[in-house]
């Protein structure tokens, strides 16, 4: 009887004298070829993207990298001060803050637009007024069921998030302007006539719908926020290496402490 | 008196209407006009790079991005089949194998070749014969203390590791072939006449040379291989979505399990 | 004007001369008195347990603290194999596995049942004829809904989990046996006038029922799976310090590895 | 040709009728019957501890359980902020904390107390004075070296730390009082002579002592620290749920940022 323990895999193999990646020749047919941001759009869907699902990967990435002193910076901040032998803890408990109240934005966005687009088919010939009319249903019925559409309103960005426009423009150059991205900006147009007030589209959920419509998995839209992130990480931890605020912020917090006794 | 509380940093910062990172507007000046990698880099080390040291540190990335079912692959695969719905838990479970045993040797290699590079002052004029000398003299010192250079030898390509000449070559092209490259090529040549028996010049270790010479701060060399292998985390876990291979690894374990009494 | 930043906590705060932990002195009042558990319990609830309390969910801690080769352990012992220097690491990276899959059981188990024993008010002259028709009720509005209740089933132990009558019992004796434990074994008894078959209860469900009638806050039920499995997940590293399985394991995976283009 | 696969250990495994934990039946001898703390020193150790070294054990748990808003109590809340839905990745990102600077001086004193005391063979018969003896020669070797004695001073408790008497105490009760213990005591005794100065033993490092005494694995001391940590940070999580501060400590940092430019 043969053993048939075998554990499949599309990524990488090596043998002692090549690795493969992707069925490709690492040494000869990617290194140097092929660009960091590629490299990580084809490992996520195995497909190499075209140059325009590139440009608008990496516009996105760009877009997500960092945001400052958000909580998950603060975190990987403060987890190196105590443990500065362990760069991967720190970036790992940065990245563990990429959950749903911050980074998550990104995959519900693009989650939530892909469920309304599925259903119409080929979209191909909508025009705005098509899209409009999409739109203004999709927000009814958030409205209705006491829902929120993702990716619409901004906590800081209250009269438009900077980077949204810019990233239409982008897909529209690179032609991966599709179906997501459509339906979200359409959603900008007309929410206010069902909500009543006008808010913002913001860039997290921008970057759902345009990840989305570059093809990339929906079901893993937040693990490229995370790589994204990751490079903010390193970022801040470099400046922690030299010019550490984590001390002060730890002190901030120990110096006014107040105890205060539970109520039952 | 005025409350000088205040948190200095140089990478991201936001108001209401606008983006800035790294003391750019993101929407107007960075988004579409930086790649993702070059963004990392800058992010890193606050410095935008050369067009070769911007080739060097993508193929670098792109060298570390995967290798297969490494540990650290399969940690972040059986963390996923776990709590499929924390990908980032899956993701910071594979990182936080990025220590010593593997991820360890490109920062090892950087830290240690830049050690020795650094009391040498200004090497531009370096021949091939310069170089062999600081290198034979290396390997031998290490001898005599009974460690090991980081970077020569690897367990699986013995006969030289593929990543290795090409890197080299890239880093000529680029224009970014500097000191810690050089002292390791020149290990690469001299090794076996102290050490009795050629090893490779190691994939990883190249990597580490490489980023000290394209200008990325050693104290954080690490850091980039973690950000690389976030990419190919993303690839493992794609996979693990659509043809998950945890289950079976977890059945091969726990089947073959056999209790062991201690013996004490 | 008084600058009026406070960060108010009931947990613990220290001075030069003492350290407070609950709002109690430390040194004189806790150390050597409380056993860990109690501070556990403590702790996550800023009330001291009764006896019968302290004993339910010690015997929890017990019942969830290691099963073998799970998932989790797996990934904690390979992270260790990679990273043998981070031991805060291997076990970060076991207890990221704790998610819906695996210990999740525990914490939907208690939300569960919590969630149907509220509305009823004092249950305290309930009869078991009463627990059965509430149970009746519960299962058969899963089963319409194609729901499953949580804790009902277990993948191996098919004709009942040891753990569960054991549980059950020292909740009796304890005084600790309460609405929703005794709602569980009601669903033990009912279920299979609705579902047509006999299910077990399993052991991570009547953990989240028992830790529920011990007073624990629900939304943190999986948090004490948790401090249960980190000691389970040190007892692996300690194993994997002296007779590692990681190195087979990972050789099994590598050796086994094939390459399988992907079909689009 | 048999196929020899097979995962040793001596932790757990189950079959469908039982689970077997540390070669006892999980559901008959161990439940209920096994605190908490016992059982976690058996996982690693495998052996049950005597009712002395259980004692000093729980003790140490629950001095090294909390001490406020600790860096890593920071990272924790700031995850749970920005992850609430992943409770595994907010106490996984509080332990990553667990390294060299904080939490590490336990296993540095535990290791550096054996490594001294192990050459000296049966210390049995060592009076005090035989202890000052070797305590005057390890500090005056650290001098020499430059070196600290860790568990030798601390950054609040400059008078003397309030665990550490207690914990002594409780040890001699215990009959648990080993050569670690001694020595770390006649390092407070003796280091002034050497020093010119007076700093207090700390708590951390007292706990290291005391778990070498008590008879676990040195290898692992770290381990037990954040197994003590876990019940910390479980509390502050349950206090995070109820009365959130990370807003605060994210609004405080966020709107005290300032951009400073980097200097090359």
């Amino acid at each position: 009887m043969t053993d048939q323990r075998s554990y499949p895999t599309g990524i990488g193999t090596s043998s002692t004298d090549s690795i493969e990646l992707l069925g490709l020749d690492l040494a000869s047919d990617v290194l140097g070829k092929v660009s960091f941001g590629e490299l990580a759009y084809w490992l996520a869907t195995k497909r190499r993207p075209t140059p325009g699902q590139l440009r608008v990967f990496e516009a996105v990435l760009v877009s997500l990298a960092d945001h400052g002193y958000t909580p998950t910076a603060i975190a990987a901040r403060m987890t190196y001060y105590s443990a500065p032998e362990s760069v991967q803890g720190a970036i790992a408990a940065g990245l563990l803050g990429g959950g749903s109240r911050f980074l998550g934005v990104t995959e519900d966005t693009g989650q939530f637009l892909a469920a309304i687009v599925k259903p119409l088919g080929d979209t191909s010939a909508y025009a705005d007024a098509d899209w409009d009319a999409v739109a203004l249903d999709t927000v009814a019925t958030a409205k209705a069921e006491g829902s929120k559409v993702p990716g619409l309103g901004h906590p800081v960005h209250k009269n438009g998030d900077p980077r949204t426009p810019v990233m239409f423009q982008i897909a529209r150059e690179a032609d991966v302007y599709g179906p997501q991205l459509s339906l979200f900006e359409a959603i900008g147009r007309t929410h206010a006539q069902v909500l009543g007030r006008t808010l913002p589209l913001n860039g997290a959920g921008v970057a759902g719908a345009a990840l989305a419509d570059a093809g990339l998995p929906l079901a893993l839209l937040r693990g490229f926020a995370l790589l994204a992130r990751t490079a903010g990480l390193i970022g801040h931890l470099a400046e922690e290496q030299s010019d550490p605020v984590a001390p002060s912020i730890y002190m901030e917090v120990d110096r006014n402490a107040r105890y205060v006794a539970p109520e039952h």
